[in-house]
């Protein structure tokens, strides 16, 4: 039978404290949703004590159902000196309400010297007490024993204790922390080993990389008997990150046989990974294993020649089990199954050998080839296929914008843009002021299209980002405008590219309101003039 | 006595192979230098069978004195079926002139049968006859046994005849490669080991990055015996990479007591990883461990505070060891120790109890309230103290600026902007277009001050950075923008906050330009009107 690992992501905690990260409800929210659609078990999702804006995610979050996963709220052991029911972090920890939590408490010695100033005995107090409160409380309780492996080093025995004081109180896991992420893994080997055959509770593993060797140190916990490992999925994190668990997850289902999610789940692992960067408003790294662009590109003419005799030759895995495509990069072959794939939750008619199909791959290749990716902008997406298959009459037509923006204002707003567009054979001219020209653009385009299309009144931008492409040239490099939008059950992301941001704004928004006309299969209003 | 681990760099070949890695004869020449200056002992530089201009390169280096550095030129073994002196691949390795040469065959028997489409005796003729063949020029041979580990596990016997053959012809280096980069650590340790009994010549080790486990893999080999360790300084190579040095040379010499590079040169290790990547025209990763911007920077308090108290607790070696530097982040979870640690490297007069912290503080406050965030921004940070404390006057004042933007475009340009700036009792007038409105306001800008600071034209922008802040109101909120600067030498970010996106771009804009001019010390050429 294969061995389940329990798999806890938490981007949302440790990665939030990764440098320019930094997320909003909202995000959080999409992160959760995300997660739970990859079946990850557990998402750890903040830390209520320290960030009073936490508990406001975790109250929204219990009205998603999610399906696969169960929410984490993570916090420290009571305070010093005083009892758990007065410490406010447990208070603040036990407002969030989930069925799990993870506490941290100090197995270094060092610590309870240097840092929390406090006696062993009382350090050991602050775990059993902590753990047995929320047991009391009917939580799952993860322990995670920070700084384990450099405790363990210094001086075992106290490592072990505080192992004990958690393992007595209860406590459901023990997930021994490489924190400072300089470990080694002959050394995450063995000491996982000898916590393993010493306690009869579940071992976990987290561990950061500063080493650059936390996939590895999660592996080798694993095979020294490990059932939970603890990451960010795209292994960003305080300092040089955590574990990836983009990577350790394909590393252990596909190559060790190991359960960490679902196996339908396996080929979701690279368009998670996407989308999960463009929520962070981060560049995925080209060569992040299994996920990134580059992880089965091939430059070398050696290596494509092999691949193309026998795929093995240059590749550790078949790309489409992670839902990731092989590339050449000098003859480009599009993975047209993957397109199929997308296609037909709108299309079911389109199959593998429609002549249509062609003409749709030859076209993102061509938009790829600009700058535009998809991943995050399903509406795009959808817009671009329908109208090839000349399912979408354009709605309206640009005739042109101009927009003028200004500092010190002469009126209340920076900017003001005007635009004329044509729907059918009327044409209407509308202006609209901002603050900021993308503002303006957007008042001025729903003052002109309103009275065609009076279902444009109902749904309203939520967020907006904008990626440069190639950074080299900074400002004028190309930048890709992401635009979500909602009517207040569905929310949907377009996509602008161009070397002008207010031009890849445009794009993306008047997009944003043809999607909303498709779905609402909207004719235009003639009344109007 | 410390053991020897002999470093060999690819970054000029097997990293050459990455996508979107491209270097000229002149980029290859930098690299070289770079690398002899830290110490490194071989660098491979080149395949000139497959890229003919590699031959104009090891023509121009040999004419480089370089101190420490000893030049390696790629190729394969024969071909099938030819004798070695008629192999153009090996003419053209021999024309290379280097002192040493890296060969590589195949140890895995599917690629011989599918691949090659040769005998087994065959292919172990061709690893011998070229090994023997350059041993008799003098050559010390490096023999890369390609795909050894995927060889050794389908076929161990095979794999070790291709071993003996390069070995009985005097290799001076037997170099197990896992090219498809897909092993795992306790793999590589057993079959390097297995080698490592066997033979009575060097092991070498080098592997690609596909499981995310590179750096591991490479450490436990030489963990095993392995006495020479290849891979690329940044770890960028086909696909996901290869094995990162400037991760595993401190790994080993700072941890495990090798001696990579001389002892000397190990502060060199953070501002060589920024001068590549500024060669190969990449963003060097914030996480990198070790040399990476973040690889050593605070955001939790608790992190921060722990460190303060004593570095070890949240770090794993002290940064200045490798040339890098603690920081410590600005966000709602840091403390007034943390702000006071910022400032003592550009303020080292203000302590705990100057009244001048406190201002700094409430100024800082108030900024946060509006949107902004300095941890990514350490420049304008700087600038803001310098501002408080009276260290900088102005150098410029802006008296408008007016953007326009159109489409369909009049012009080359999509946007145009004017503006007038005072400097002293000067003003000066200008305008630019650009291909969206910041480029064009960066190039008026630059063309309105040049003439008062020649020092401007010796930066440029390398990264441009927009966020939402608050994603519910959309293009109507307010947005924060990050600028990240260059002279090559420093990097630098600076931040504007607006609902105005040009507006946000222009405050990051200018305090980029001045943080450069506080850095030079500048004053106005007064000549100029």
């Amino acid at each position: 039978m294969k061995r389940k690992v329990e798999i806890l992501d938490s981007t949302l905690r440790d990665g939030a404290q990764a440098e320019g990260i930094s997320f909003s409800v909202e995000d959080k929210l999409a992160v959760t949703k995300l997660l739970d659609e990859l079946g990850v078990p557990y998402v750890e999702a903040g830390n209520p004590g320290s960030n009073p804006k936490d508990l406001e995610f975790f109250r929204r979050a219990s009205e998603l159902s999610l399906k696969n996963t169960k929410l984490v709220a993570f916090g420290s052991t009571r305070r010093k000196n005083i009892t758990v029911e007065d410490d406010a972090n447990v208070k603040a920890l036990l407002a969030a309400d989930t069925e799990a939590v993870a506490l941290f408490g100090k197995c270094w010695d060092l610590h309870v010297s240097d840092i929390l100033r406090t006696t062993e005995q009382e350090n050991f107090a602050m775990i059993a007490d902590t753990v047995a409160f929320f047991k009391s409380k009917g939580k799952r309780v993860i322990f995670d024993a920070e700084h384990f492996f450099d405790g363990y080093k210094a001086n075992p025995e106290f490592a072990i204790k505080a192992l004990e004081a958690a393992a007595s109180a209860g406590a459901d896991v023990l997930t021994l922390c490489d924190t400072n992420g300089g470990c080694f893994p002959n050394e995450i080997y063995e000491i996982t080993k000898t916590v393993v055959d010493r306690f009869d509770v579940a071992v976990g593993i987290h561990v950061h990389n500063d080493g650059g060797m936390a996939v590895a140190n999660s592996i080798v916990a694993v095979e020294a008997g490990a059932s939970h490992v603890q990451g960010t999925y795209l292994g960003f994190g305080e300092r040089s990150g955590n574990a990836n668990l983009s990577t350790i997850i394909p590393n252990l289902q596909l190559k060790r046989g190991y359960i960490c999610i679902p196996q339908d789940c396996m080929n979701n692992l690279t368009p998670a990974a996407r989308s999960m960067a463009e929520i962070a408003n981060i560049r995925l790294g080209r060569g992040e294993p299994y996920v990134g662009r580059s992880a089965f590109a091939h430059k070398a003419g050696m290596h494509a020649d092999g691949v193309l005799k026998n795929s093995a030759t240059f590749e550790h895995i078949p790309p489409e089990l992670v839902g990731n495509q092989r590339r050449f990069l000098m003859s480009e072959i599009s993975g047209r199954t993957a397109v199929l794939e997308r296609i037909k939750h709108f299309c079911p008619q389109i199959t593998k050998t429609s002549p249509e199909l062609n003409d749709i791959i030859e076209q993102l290749k061509r938009m790829e080839l600009e700058g535009y990716q998809y991943e995050g902008a399903d509406a795009s997406f959808e817009l671009l296929v329908r109208k090839l298959l000349g399912q979408v009459k354009p709605f309206f037509k640009l005739g042109y914008y101009r927009i003028t923006g200004e500092k010190p204002n002469t009126t209340d707003y920076s900017a003001v843009a005007t635009l004329k567009v044509h729907v059918g054979d009327k044409a209407q001219t509308a202006a609209g002021e901002g603050n900021g020209p993308v503002n303006a653009l957007d008042k001025a385009l729903r003052s002109a299209l309103c009275g065609f299309y009076p279902a444009l009144s109902e749904f309203r931008l939520v967020d907006y980002k904008v990626r440069v492409m190639d950074s080299k040239q900074a400002t004028a490099a190309r930048v890709r405008v992401l635009i979500t939008s909602t009517d207040g059950k569905n929310e949907w992301t377009t996509v602008g590219v161009s070397s002008d941001v207010i031009e890849a704004s445009w794009l993306a928004l008047s997009e944003s309101m043809e999607y909303k006309l498709v779905c609402e299969n909207a004719k235009p209003n003639q009344q109007i003039d």
